[in-house]
């Protein structure tokens, strides 16, 4: 735990498919500590979570007796603890503040959850989030323009004037994902002894050139069979496929939002999300002509305590 | 094994990625036998190529002496037997026979090794397909039109005065494969305790339709999200998601090769493979306005047979 001069205020929980995440702030949003655990929803029983979640605080609630729980995510999806409904876009903070539905625990204390958001407007069916929100909140919501959030599931969204306006999902990283461990490339990088230390990043802008130049009009389908051609051509080397896979499907998911009008060049986009992937989705920003803004690395703890105390002012709180 | 007046004349050999396909076929290229084995060139090794083939082909042997065989497909690719130089598009049927790679065989027989085609022209790297060329020539290559062979890795090929002129690979197959049984798709589906035993054809229908008109711009990585909030809206049943995915990735190859200048609307387009996939290309070719007609189910076959003779009129046979 770190030394603070500030009590602990809150728990923000951060309780996603794969992994369950507690963190303990204080007022100013600083994390004075944190639970990690692989107990994702996926692997935890519904009549479970309750127990789970008591287990993982044990500590705490010695050390600070009960405080607050804010819990974002999949946690309040249909796979997840309780289902809360979807806040509908446009909407700011108050409204998820408002919106936020809580629940006393065995253990005398209570727990909130932040709803996700839905966008009715989106075809052909309204589009979701749940826990990028709290995401959006925290990396601010006055200036208007696109923000990106680079992930399984990357969402684009149009905030401004203290609310986000519209958004739309691109599953890129979960494409991405099942090519690269489980298709034709998977078999091409197959001889490779170990994975890669490092991005490749001239592979990866060969292939983000392919999906922003998109020569003879090629679309995805086709443009990622070059993966097996560039090999065969001898333009690829096995080790440089998956960051090359990595190129074509970012800059297709630029390409897209491009054509769906969500940016020009020259446009300011906002970008949110781990080291790793900012560095990615930064390098596809540059290419395709915008000026990346990075958000605050910890958006999501900002944004549940930006929602939590206006819940608290509103009285509404946990 | 079938009676028949004519005797056999030569084995047709289809040794793919996963299954070993060896016919047996007379004069008219009639199918007299068949032997198919799990042994696909992924599960044999290098060295062992040979010992596999004279085992499956024992029977034969005994029954018929030594027979000529004509062997097409990922056998002649780099992971195969022998690695065939690709003949290059546009190339007619005499071309691919004059390239056969003669191989005498330990037991007294020859194996010819017809190459695959590359096409130069295609950005960012040379396409190529092995083993489709034999369906190509089997459908016929006088009248100019373009030839859909759905697949794993679907092609699209021009063909016209004798000759396949061009052609492009479109990942559709794979796509929809590992994206059904790897991705949150395949979580959707999981409560279902048995596989479907027929296509929801609205269900194809609804993704087919959003691929086509694209209400919105979208692109493939954003539609793919909507068979998650198909189902989350009420939409789309988890028994219709797989459907739904099929007609999304399907409608998005037309979509993909309309606007690469493959086809407009009252084109006529040949279709050749195997059953379930040409009921599901014709679904989409007939949604995108095109006249589809379908080539002979044994197209490889018939290819494999006017190219061996076409080697041995040229005095290059087998």
């Amino acid at each position: 735990m770190n030394a603070s001069s500030h009590p602990p205020r809150c728990v923000v929980l951060d309780w996603g498919t794969t992994t369950f995440r507690a963190l303990l702030v204080d007022a100013n949003g600083s994390v004075l500590d944190r639970v990690e655990t692989p107990e994702g929803i996926q692997s935890v029983p519904k009549a479970e979570f309750e127990t789970v979640l008591s287990r993982n605080m044990a500590a705490w609630r010695i050390a600070h007796r009960v405080l607050p729980i804010y819990a974002a995510g999949m946690i309040t999806s249909r796979n997840g603890w309780i289902e809360t409904p979807y806040v509908e876009a446009p909407a700011g903070a108050e409204a998820l503040a408002r919106a936020i539905r809580r629940m006393e625990l065995a253990d005398g204390g209570v727990i909130g959850f932040i709803p996700g958001l839905t966008d009715k407007g989106v075809q052909p069916f309204p589009d979701v989030m749940r826990g990028e929100e709290t995401q959006l909140v925290g990396f601010g919501l006055d200036h208007e323009m696109a923000v990106v959030l680079p992930g399984t599931h990357s969402k684009w969204a149009r905030v401004g004037g203290g609310r986000i306006l519209r958004f739309r999902t691109f599953v890129t990283g979960e494409v991405f994902s099942v090519l690269s461990r489980h298709s034709f490339i998977a078999q091409l990088a197959k001889p490779l002894a170990e994975p890669q230390p490092a991005p490749n990043w001239s592979a990866f802008a060969l292939g983000l050139d392919a999906a922003r130049e998109r020569t003879q009009a090629s679309g995805l389908l086709s443009l990622l069979f070059s993966v097996r051609t560039g090999w065969l051509a001898g333009n690829l080397g096995a080790a440089e496929t998956s960051d090359y896979l990595s190129g074509l499907v970012v800059g297709t998911e630029f390409h897209e939002a491009r054509e769906m009008g969500w940016f020009e060049a020259g446009d300011r986009v906002g970008l949110v999300g781990g080291e790793h992937l900012v560095e990615v989705y930064g390098r596809a920003a540059t290419a395709f002509g915008l000026e990346p803004q990075l958000g605050p690395s910890d958006a999501a703890v900002r944004g549940s305590i930006a929602i939590a105390e206006i819940a608290e002012r509103i009285g509404h709180a946990v």
